[in-house]
């Protein structure tokens, strides 16, 4: 039996016409000089030789390549980061926070925020977010819960939060950073969703710009970097920038990619110069295919008009999300329809919606066909009476989850008993459980399994989803403390 | 002003005649077919979509891909590492212990196996590498030292050592790995420099061969990979194999680089097959190297005659360790006339020697040149009374360093005092002290700052060395607890 390699599968995807509606937002668009330009990696891959600098230790090049960065964005520091958003996240909750400190985090936060929290033994206390729903997302963060929370909570070292989430829903970062602030406590803000934020007129504004102390952006997520790229803000006043520093040390290789390093500060300087205006035309089109999706009568897609409610202070248009509530699909038939039909790859699923990325790479012919194909789906369909299962399993909603006053690190540590999942209400999680995309844990270790998401885990198994626990890859047992 | 990027930079060393003789393996070597046919990277830069898996949860393609390297390998499990053998080596750390257990590790590991016990508070009873006051590098860990250590300490989890050092010594890892299992502990080889072992007739055998529990191997050290790629090898009966995947899910970046996935996986494929002539070519061009720089009247060569002594069980011929203790040169100096008068960049000197890394993608041509470059210095030499200061600070020797009894995590977290570096002599260090490379710390938080490390670090400093701490980068005031 002859098995293909993953490298030649690679260069086989490279040559279709399957049009890449996710990440990364360089979107693998040849033929734009941006991309064409950059030479053979091999030529480029260097180490920490003389004149190179080092990026643990940066003093020459790359301290100058850092420092513009920090400048350009308004930040007392940036790091390139090249293992990800995840390494930026680990060392802003290690950095801010002792050993068994407590951490308000919202519940909506991306895995690796909470594997911050279990590698310093973190007490959580969670924020969870609004639920919009009509379109089963997840809104925003409140003011007053933040406010509440910091009031009643004792020894909190740090506030934790996404915005935009994956969806691109944006909290009211200025009203948050302020109360934050007014207890003493830093605002760190999960941003990879947000790196093109500062380039463009239509994007809510960054967190940077809001008063955030510790904002981490993806600039593979929506910007054209490449994947594993990111980079690390910090604004002085309610942080220790050296503790960050020496956790950015632990969580990155001491071998960093010059590829990366590379492709990180050429995309910056890109982005300052002839991005800008690709990046105007890109609004142009973007603006055009949401006038033209919200002319679909059943699908039905995410617009602004859901500002102002929810606690959904901005939104995010780069994201195409699309509803399939009022239809005869779900989200998953819808994305595979748009794949096997169209030859379009969305990121993401969920049971009722549909998630595309679009940046500035796009091209407008991509858009035009992204929009052909929603059409053409939407007028095949026929209005169905609102009957459908109300599912809204992708929303961390209060009451959904139920902590058990086990620690996330004592549970996940512990000994554990693989139990069915059928039969596990009632008892404590041992492992995370989640969906990726987009990576948020539907059980956290240390909470109680619910009636309520032991069904959801059920119905996003029957859904023909992926769920992705530790230890059982089918689903049917989970792991209990 | 105009500053050049680091992008402008890179391209301009691609170009220039500099040869490398450091990191990575691949040597930039163009005009290779292996490099040039390698796309241009970001066609290549997708995502976790259909059919291409999830390196945090391979089922498919990647599964498929590591489980043919495991069988290759003879591991029961292998991973491809995204992040550099250093979150292989925190994963093997972190999962092999639990909070503030005890590990027995080798005084001379990698700065990342610091940050593994440091993440798990553990308790560090060390190892101290035989020494060869001839070359004033390390030797081996002696089997006897070590049984010593695992009948006396209490509650120890796991044994990490390093083999081969940044000098190619190899240290006799069965007698390690009988010594560990008889008394129910696994051991952990740190391999980061011997990934190219099992391919070639003239290097030691791999550790995974050798009854080792878990090895960390660089890809792209010593083979045509690139920089930031790893494999992790596992094998059962001593470790908890779950509780390892699941640090590598913490430490490596959820949206991990498919360009790196498939380089790694080209890499071993290449070994495979083609690449097994072109090591056996490369072989005898470094061999015939060697014999031509034995030669040498007043360069001395370190060779294969120091194995059997300090605990040298073998050593990696490919490490061109060149030392200058009878010429009138410290390392530095010979390192320095290397680049300026030849064109040639070193992977790193210490004060009384340079080391050349040469792979398998060398060139005939390139090693002529090192053979050159070295012959012509030698010839210019006057042997020297052997009155040169006595230097042995790259070596950790017993004796050299000194607990204080408070513990990594401990020292690390406490609250900080800077004191100037000559009058801190007694004092508890509060920070990691190391050149890189090799990223040895010279100083650990929790160790008394010795009169002989303060002077090593002084002497360090005056050769011309860049000493990286965390808070002082001219190395006049350190920080203490």
């Amino acid at each position: 039996m002859i098995r293909r390699s993953l490298y030649d599968k690679l260069k086989e995807i490279s040559h279709s016409d399957y049009y890449p509606f996710h990440m990364p937002g360089h979107k693998r668009m040849m033929g734009h000089p941006f991309l064409d330009d950059f030479p053979n990696p091999y030529t480029l891959d260097i180490t920490e030789i003389d004149g190179f600098d080092n990026l643990h230790h940066p003093e020459g090049i790359l301290k100058d390549s850092m420092e513009r960065t920090a400048a350009i964005y308004g930040a007392d520091k940036s790091y390139y980061l090249v293992n990800g958003s995840t390494c930026g996240i680990l060392s802003a909750i290690c950095g801010t926070t002792r050993y068994k400190d407590r951490i308000i985090m919202g519940r909506n936060c991306h895995k690796s925020a909470y594997h911050g929290a279990f590698l310093n033994h973190l007490e959580i206390t969670y924020l969870y977010p609004q639920i919009n729903e009509k379109f089963g997302i997840q809104g925003g963060i409140t003011a007053e819960e933040l406010e509440d929370l910091l009031k009643t909570s004792y020894g909190v070292a740090a506030v934790f939060i996404v915005s935009p989430t994956y969806d691109g829903v944006v909290s009211d970062i200025k009203s948050l950073a302020d109360i934050c602030h007014a207890h003493g406590v830093p605002l760190i803000v999960d941003e990879a969703h947000g790196a093109h934020f500062r380039y463009g007129e239509i994007f809510p504004v960054s967190a940077l710009d809001l008063g955030a102390d510790v904002v981490i952006q993806s600039l593979h997520k929506t910007l054209p970097a490449f994947t594993q790229t990111a980079l690390l803000h910090l604004k002085k006043g309610f942080i220790d920038i050296e503790k960050i520093e020496h956790y950015l040390q632990i969580f990155q290789s001491s071998s960093p990619s010059y590829v990366f390093l590379a492709g990180i500060e050429r995309c910056i300087k890109f982005m300052e110069t002839e991005g800008k205006q690709q990046i105007t035309r890109f609004e142009d089109h973007l603006m055009k295919l949401r006038r033209h999706l919200m002319e679909m009568r059943y699908l039905k897609l995410l617009d602004r008009s859901v500002i102002g409610n929810h606690s959904i202070y901005d939104l995010d248009v780069s994201k195409i999300v699309v509803s399939t509530e009022r239809v005869n699909l779900d989200g998953r038939q819808l994305m595979d329809r748009l794949r096997a039909d169209f030859h379009l790859e969305l990121e993401m699923c969920s049971v009722n919606y549909v998630t595309a990325i679009t940046s500035m790479m796009d091209t407008q012919k991509g858009l035009e066909r992204l929009e052909h194909a929603l059409k053409t789906i939407d007028q095949e369909q026929l209005a169905t009476i609102n009957q459908k299962e109300q599912i809204r399993e992708s929303t961390i909603w209060k009451g959904s989850t139920s902590t058990s006053g086990i620690s996330l690190y004592e549970a996940w540590t512990r000994e554990k008993k693989r139990v069915l999942l059928e039969e596990s209400e009632g008892m404590i999680c041992g492992e995370f459980v989640y969906l990726y995309p987009p990576g948020i844990p539907l059980v956290v270790p240390g909470e109680i399994l619910t009636k309520e998401r032991i069904r959801t885990i059920a119905l996003y198994k029957q859904k023909g989803f992926s769920i992705q626990g530790l230890s059982d890859y089918d689903a049917n047992w989970i792991q209990t403390v």
